[in-house]
């Protein structure tokens, strides 16, 4: 499954360099948001399907689910969640007679251990360099790439080096898990409920998030460690609404000449609003940004900001 | 003025980084084809518009030009040119009472010598692995990306150092500028005559291309240096279809993971035709491909082609 597609792309181009093959549940909303990315799955071989799909979407026989049934009774025109899509591609890799493998890209536990490749290297970097973070802005889907960043440094925080270290997780104020989660407790990770219960802070599994362009940060539940730094107090966080991220991306774009995604444009709005207080204060930080994944696909998003129309979405 | 956007692109950001207003005429088609590129020069706060733009595009008055009536009274529905794009940014940089300028990116010789660069660091790198090309593929829109990497080798070959090494200028076969050009010697570079005569391989200042998606590869003429190459049997030249070229892109993607644009594809098309051929003969060689920009904009040529509905278009 995949939500604005960074997953599905990365299954897909893994399955090609190994000869495997790769079906794809991607959440309604972004198939038809960011055809790029489908695109791009496709030309690595991949089966796109939009979850849940009506006909005549349904493109390949094979991949009709019992799941995108249910949710499309609840609602004819479902936009979809990676709630819905979980369960669609679990009950796709359950029903099958040959061997075929259901894979999750965040939230779980060896997700975020496996992500720290990049905070390992980020903290080398520093080193290199002789500077440390004051502050870490990463933004949050499942969790991965803000923990994957952000673990190598806690570790400072939690053996008492580096006390004043903050670390701030940032996710859209639409779907609001970390600022305001409708409870901590036992959550499935998926609607249909074929995954195990995860303790994390949830919106409820079936939650269906606002049609932002940010399709990876609309997950319903939170990475069961970083929900547990929040609680006691370790991690912060913080919600944006999709005009301040995009306001945030051309920022970035006018200064630094790249395009990225809406999902990090989260965290480069909350580097900004820290920058800007700085600025203001006159302290000197160094703010550390998680980026991940460029904004090639996501021009419909920009073409409505520059416009000004895009819609904040509550 | 700019084709499928790239140049335009890096104008905008330019312009951004140093404080000046950017206006860019962008070839109808391209503008359609690839809304991505327009975005992306807007985030950079460039005004573009569809060259030749007609009643309701047009979006700023004072962008309006004679040249785009003059073009529209031939036919309503022109899908645009670089001839007549350039003409427009002429006409438009002329008539102006303020300071502006008209800056072209491609077939001009600073150009080509600025685009050396990129050569001169592949040459580097060369010597670091202790290789050195035997043949060399780039493609050819105006000539400075293929140029640009081939002339730090070509020296080699005029020196008598190199005389087996072998350059070929990949071109589009719905614009054969090298392989199939209308004459050879003094065109105007812009469609009006505003420019002044340029000696190259052209098919006619008031040729309009197929609306094939590589956008950057559809202009009449060529650089004179690389046509001075060609016609003097130092520099080879091959034409290729568009379908073959997105199969070279979905092969490339494939392989190495990212989505190349379709102009480069076309260089890409030439390598993958060479090394066939060498792994049926048994040599072995040292293929360099110029490889310019990715394809992200291009996803519905991409699209298209994995539809199976691409047209050859000659």
């Amino acid at each position: 499954e995949t939500g604005a597609g960074q997953w599905g792309s990365g299954l897909c181009f893994g399955a090609a360099l190994v000869g495997i093959k790769c079906d794809v549940f991607m959440v309604r909303v972004s198939y038809y948001q960011k055809p790029g990315r489908r695109v791009m799955m496709e030309s690595w071989g991949g089966r796109v399907v939009p979850s849940p799909s009506v006909p005549p979407e349904r493109i390949y026989e094979d991949m009709v689910t019992e799941t995108a049934k249910k949710a499309l009774a609840e609602d004819p025109n479902h936009p979809g969640s990676l709630g819905w899509a979980i369960s669609e591609a679990i009950e796709h890799a359950l029903k099958k007679p040959y061997p075929l493998n259901y894979s999750l890209g965040s939230v779980l536990n060896h997700v975020l251990m496996h992500q720290t490749i990049v905070g390992l290297e980020a903290y080398k970097q520093y080193e290199l360099i002789d500077e440390y973070p004051d502050i870490i802005f990463g933004c949050t889907g499942g969790g991965s790439n803000h923990c994957g960043q952000a673990f190598p440094f806690i570790k400072d925080k939690l053996d008492g080096k580096k006390p004043d270290l903050r670390i701030v997780a940032c996710e859209a104020l639409s779907c609001p898990r970390l600022t305001r989660p409708k409870y901590i407790g036992y959550d499935t990770g998926d609607t249909i409920g074929y995954t195990p219960y995860i303790w994390m802070h949830s919106l409820g599994c079936d939650f269906v998030p606002a049609k932002i362009h940010a399709g990876g940060l609309r997950y319903h539940g939170m990475a069961p460690l970083l929900c547990v730094l929040i609680y006691s107090g370790y991690h912060e966080a913080q919600a944006f609404p999709q005009t301040e991220i995009f306001e945030a991306g051309r920022i970035l774009s006018m200064t630094e000449g790249f395009l990225t995604a809406p999902e990090p444009c989260h965290c480069w709005a909350g580097a900004i609003r820290e920058a800007r207080r700085c600025a203001e204060t006159g302290e000197e930080k160094v703010i550390h940004v998680a980026d991940s994944g460029h904004g090639w696909v996501d021009v419909r998003g920009y073409d409505e900001y520059l416009k000004g129309k895009l819609e904040v979405l509550l």
